[in-house]
């Protein structure tokens, strides 16, 4: 039996993951006695179930970690996290949550004694400065965000602690999230879901960049897949090394509607007005958006097959099969 | 005029730093009207000088930290750091020095609200795990050790306080020091130092190492001209990158003892006896010990032009130009 422990749980790959848990009953093999969802606010939508905790709190205290992770739990998966623009914008919160509050799960999962795997959610936001095209799993993390520099940072102690014997540790660096479900938030990014999501919902929409403007990107349902498989490969096939760039897919824009346009009609893609934003643009342009990861593949992490792919899992996941005509 | 803080100013290159400082009493064509050498000892040998402010206390409390870099000193040099093998041994001992110690300063720094200059010293350590050879500068930073796991990630922290503003920082990755002054240590590394400086001072030292065993080695000297020359260097210069792997030599003990030999007599490299430590061995030929600097070479940073001249510049500046023949 296993118990199980979600850190920002209540966010939307929090919940997902959660979601998938309690319906699989099981990871890899081994039944899922206890799932502790932990956010700083109650997790809204989840399945009634008994198997499953919520609990809010603070990261950045070590007794209420202390405490939360004090249970011994065999797996965590710690997706809490300040979000990017948060982090420029405040930068104590962003040490605060992102450094101090990974240092607190860490230290309080060592206490614990019960050597747990632990899924850390790192980004490719941990990439920046001058870099080669593509970016190889072998490429300096020179992050140019504070957001960025937090995660490398905790890549850093994760793989530590692991080194050490304290958890049983694995870093995964997360492409964009496309298409991510709700309203649109103040990532820079969140146009690259808001030009399919909007559109399927029959909502007219802006796209802030060029068409031939590039993005790295996974799908919902291919995160919560790695973030599964990633607890169940065995130690010692991840090595001395303990983070990953999670394969993505590279499109442009103007691709991403061409796929759009095959998977529902000339009529949904005509629902996004091209008009560039050169605030948007510019940050947008500085991101690296080609990888090679030839070591998440070997270890069997996978990419959506096709932006259509991408399209189609939205709307089966979040739409119930059908879009607005 | 020009304040100054050296951290780890106790220890032996922060004693030759200080030493150094008041000597030129300048730096980059600024006086020095201060030097605030802080340590969690007293630095002891340091000359009697109304410049120089000694200051013992410990970098993990942040109050005390405050108190020191609230000053607003307008260099810092953030020397001080619990080494390698304490950090493998006392896990606690080494985040709360080199990770919550290094955080404080920098934390304070930016209250301080002066954007001073720091020099922060990283290690060729924090380097490791599956690795080319030789090592460029932009090889991804995957230690493996704790101690290579905190400097890697106080770049990170120096590069994003430097990135907003709010100091304007350097990380310099430090080969091994040699010829390193004083007693052998516990350091696995102590050896290379040793088998020059004891044979020099007329003793009898055994080699725990293969003589093909390799090092990437910088002279205190050099180090010294590496910390005060990266204070000088304009911020545009540095870039976005903030850190740099300082230029070293990479060589073989047998060529270290042909050199000695050159230097002095048969007579001092026969007071070497090879007699090779499996452990030792072991955890040495597990260094990185060949790297291109290309980014610290054009910045103006140099290594020494031979080992003749490590082992002359220990006879100069340790032996006052004499061994023991």
């Amino acid at each position: 039996m296993m118990r199980v422990l979600v850190t920002g749980g209540a966010g939307f790959i929090g919940r997902k993951l959660i979601a998938r848990l309690l319906k699989d009953g099981q990871v890899g093999g081994t039944a899922i006695s206890k799932i502790t969802c932990f956010d700083v606010v109650a997790a809204q939508g989840l399945p009634a179930d008994e198997r499953l905790e919520i609990v809010t709190g603070d990261l950045s205290s070590p007794t209420q970690v202390g405490i939360l992770v004090g249970k011994g739990q065999d797996a965590i998966w710690h997706l809490a996290s300040a979000v990017s623009g948060e982090c420029e914008q405040d930068f104590d919160l962003g040490y605060r949550v992102n450094l101090t509050g990974t240092l607190n799960v860490l230290d309080a999962a060592r206490r614990a004694g019960n050597v747990p795997k632990m899924i850390f959610t790192s980004s490719v936001a941990a990439f920046g400065g001058p870099l080669p095209d593509p970016i190889p799993d072998s490429q300096i993390l020179t992050p140019q965000t504070s957001y960025g520099a937090q995660k490398a940072a905790c890549e850093l102690f994760v793989a530590d602690y692991s080194r050490k014997g304290m958890i049983d540790g694995r870093s995964l660096r997360l492409p964009t999230i496309v298409v991510r479900p709700g309203r649109p938030n103040a990532a820079a990014s969140s146009f690259a879901s808001s030009i399919v999501r909007e559109p399927l919902a029959g909502e007219q929409v802006v796209c802030p960049v060029a068409p031939e403007a590039k993005m790295y990107s996974l799908s919902p349902r291919r995160v919560v897949d790695a973030l599964i498989h990633a607890i169940t490969i065995p130690s010692e096939e991840i090595g001395q090394v303990r983070s990953l760039t999670l394969p993505g897919l590279t499109y442009s824009q103007a691709e991403m509607m061409a796929a759009l346009e095959r998977v529902t009609s000339k009529k949904v893609v005509d629902r996004v007005e091209w008009k560039a934003d050169p605030f948007v643009q510019k940050i947008v342009s500085g991101w690296p958006t080609t990888f090679t990861t030839p070591r998440a593949e070997k270890l069997g992490f996978e990419r959506d097959s096709s932006l259509e792919e991408m399209i189609q899992a939205h709307i089966d996941d979040e739409l119930g099969g059908s879009w607005a005509k």
